[in-house]
């Protein structure tokens, strides 16, 4: 099981058809998207910067959260689990970012947070695997 | 600097009290909230269980959090900086749970990073210090 901090995927597709396949892919594995952060919009009003396309999602399996929660209470600063998207080097091509869940189970000394954080990165490295091609 | 996954702290306020003066505290030291999950919502609707009122807030400093993405685009899979908010033990008590942004410093190999990080880190840690005691 990977111990990098990410989880990084390659889409060959644009980045709203790319989002959309992301999120479809996820919700096989039983995580939805609680939150939503479009970066580009927040940068342009905060900052006055423009940037290119790039959102934050907050993906969410409610069974592993709960366990996760349960084990570890502390462990909710790292949830909803974070999935960045944004624009790759090649036109028509999108990057993907995962939190990696199994990265919490070796920060945390709590050994009932390692079930369902090693669950989560098997859900996410098959979901995103199903669509995209590991970076 | 703290290298532990996440910086806690005691807020002697009832949960509701407690969110607004995160929220206030946090406003000073220039990070906004951009997104909130309410975690016991989201058991009782997915799950059907009873739990304790626990939110998820994402806070965002826009400078910090440019000069973080400029230096390393994944690391958007940690952001927003989650805030993780649950009841204390004792009535009257709240529990706040923040993901420490120095710890990217150290999971990403990324030069450029540890600044904004380490800059987060302080001001997360001097704001919720203004309400709360470290736990």
């Amino acid at each position: 099981m990977s111990s990098s901090p990410v989880l990084q995927f390659r889409i060959d597709l644009p980045f709203a058809a790319a989002e959309e396949a992301v999120r479809a892919a996820l919700a096989v594995e039983g995580f939805g998207i609680l939150t939503e952060v479009n970066v580009a919009a927040v940068f342009k009003s905060r900052l006055g910067l423009d940037t290119p396309p790039q959102k934050l999602l907050g993906a969410c399996n409610p069974d592993l959260a709960h366990a996760s929660l349960e084990a570890e209470p502390s462990v909710g600063a790292f949830l909803p689990c974070g999935v960045a998207l944004r624009e790759g080097e090649a036109p028509g091509q999108t990057l993907v970012a995962l939190q990696n869940p199994a990265l919490l189970a070796g920060m945390f000394s709590t050994p009932g947070l390692e079930t369902p954080s090693l669950d989560a990165t098997t859900r996410l490295t098959r979901a995103l695997s199903s669509i995209g091609s590991p970076v």
